[in-house]
């Protein structure tokens, strides 16, 4: 999983907002982001922007786990429970993969376990045509 | 206009993503982001976390700008093209407003006019109950 | 479940399309739709409405099995896998429940446990206030 | 447009549910479904199903306008308000055409040019490679 890792030390905006790795294998992955004040919304509360990016990591880390290089293409996300402080978990499980799409979904929680928000990805792989 | 303004003025993550407000009117808001190295991806484009994060804030100050507190409870995110450099524009427009439910659909585009995104939210309206 | 069965049977949309009730629970339900010539869109697969109509049919019944009555607000479906013949199954399961809204994922498979699509669902709860 | 009409022609679940052709054109198209008795949920309303099946052919006419065959990858409705009788009209049109992928936005009205829905579908293009 070395090479997957190192993918991830490339996202800068997962840098930028802290995200960090905690586990990724074949199709599925974790990552956890603390919460900052620059996360925050004009509410008080975690921006759904903030939300969506950690989702996003975890979807992204599961969708090229494969060795297969995968963009996103969509990704629809629902917010249960506002967050704002501690920490947030993104763990991100394939449901799909075909050749060419691939389909996630992605539970957000927080530090009680409270489900904060669920999110559903697809990604277009580039697999390359067999020779 | 100066109290959604004031709003948008208090979103500490839209102020760490450089995002700026362009107009914002009942229904309606537009928003810019110049593109910066901490906003890429580990493929070296624009985050789909980004891209979102400026779609959410266009979607944000179109659906409180009717003077009734709104939080997303869902939205949707599809990606047409990547972008690298220069900046991106986010238009929101309202297609639906009732008393507790209101959509809106945020079109992303970049310095030349091209598609890079759209996004359809729903927010739910805290409006008082009429007395 | 009494009342709850009572609710499908007169969902008239779902009688028309042969969808049957498999097992309902709080906050779970599976549904089975055998494959008719009628469910064909052009291109001789099960239409994207009719798996559409059946995930939202377990959708409906999880989400209405709590005895307090709730509409679907929004739906995200993406599709994995054409069907042509045989029978189609639909297990929804909640993800979370408020009492204003609430979160379902439904999965929908072929005879072979083939993926055919996911589906995710809100809905509105008509709680009742507090006396 | 022949080619287009008569594949709408081939789609029986159309058919079944009533579904008539208003026009089409390249990356644009219009449906409309008088609403009968078989359309109705357990609430007497028009089952989100068929709501979603109608935008759902507007999409697919919309997105096979263009001579390449399209296969619908995924979608998100909206519901605003609920249909009980009359007709209800589907608009689709184009948001953006790539080589492989397409998105377009219908919206739902009623009789009264009222608000029913708003539906987002991506399509996935067997585009022929160049020789």
């Amino acid at each position: 999983m070395d090479a997957i890792e190192e993918f991830f030390e490339k996202d800068l905006f997962a840098r930028e907002n802290g995200i960090e790795l905690l586990h990724v294998g074949k199709g599925v992955a974790g990552v956890r982001m603390a919460i900052r004040e620059k996360h925050l919304n004009s509410h008080g509360t975690v921006h759904g922007g903030a939300i969506f990016s950690l989702a996003d990591c975890a979807f992204a880390l599961a969708s090229n786990s494969h060795g297969v290089p995968a963009a996103a293409i969509n990704a629809h996300i629902s917010y249960m429970k506002a967050a704002k402080s501690g920490s947030l978990r993104a763990e991100a499980r394939e449901f799909a993969l075909n050749p060419r799409l691939a389909t996630y979904t992605v539970e957000v929680t927080d530090d009680a376990g409270e489900k904060i928000a669920i999110f559903q990805g697809m990604a277009y792989r580039k697999t390359p045509p067999r020779g």
